[in-house]
């Protein structure tokens, strides 16, 4: 953290102290990802599977991708696949094949949460909130930041 | 599917007409797991990033593992580390390094939805239902049966 630690302390404490009071800031797992080769497949898998059906579809052009968000409660599962072979999610699908690609948070104020995070010196890849799909706002935070998963923040 | 498809039907059509009508199963996001290396570390991390706090910590004895729920309206963020070598979790991050490792969804009834998916040549992890942490009744379907995905069902 941004204080030395006496080391009279224990590190829990030490660390308690300089963080301060951090206020609860994800107020609902918004959806998570799950990278697919073929969406209509993933779609069909998922109705077949456990009556899932498609809330909304989306081809997000910016990011090479289509999604399809299943809702569950207040979350969803969105189904991701690449629309062209240099999307980020073409070359993870190379890499690791299908699976939990990314979890998103929502947050009351993506930027107030992104700029809290850049300030406790965590790596992102948004440096400023920008449009997600269905009109949200969102930012990604980098995997390499908070314990290997990459995050993603939403902002109704 | 299961039924021969008439080439004048889409394939839409045909598989929802074979699927029959399988109602909804997923009733909320139960948690999302993250395996990580020092639950001790993560923890702080995700109280110093988001002011997460931990709900609920359990060690698994049968799973080798340490859990610590931090929740999220009525789900969890689930960090997962590790209490032996040879757990499930280790063997994970050995070979992929900390991130995301399974998504559970709540059910009402985790046999009914084992039973269907066993029915559809889904491949499980858990043949029947056992007990889980806080005193749910949990399956685990393997991740080759569902798009790459490690699936646990949670009954609570």
């Amino acid at each position: 953290m941004l204080t030395a630690k006496n080391p009279n302390e224990s590190d829990r404490e030490a660390d308690a102290a300089s963080a301060g009071e951090v206020q609860p800031m994800l107020i609902e797992i918004d959806h998570i990802a799950i990278a697919v080769h073929d969406l209509g497949d993933a779609i069909d898998s998922y109705r077949d599977a456990f009556g899932a059906v498609v809330d909304h579809r989306e081809v997000v052009d910016s990011d090479g991708v289509e999604e399809a968000l299943l809702k569950v409660a207040e979350s969803y599962v969105q189904l991701l696949a690449p629309t062209r072979d240099d999307s980020p999610v073409a070359t993870y699908l190379e890499k690791k094949g299908e699976g939990l690609h990314h979890i998103a948070y929502r947050v009351d104020d993506c930027a107030t949460v992104l700029e809290h995070l850049k300030a406790q010196g965590h790596r992102v890849i948004d440096e400023v909130p920008r449009p997600g799909s269905r009109g949200t706002t969102v930012a990604f935070v980098h995997p390499k930041a908070i314990h290997g998963t990459l995050i993603e923040l939403v902002q109704e």
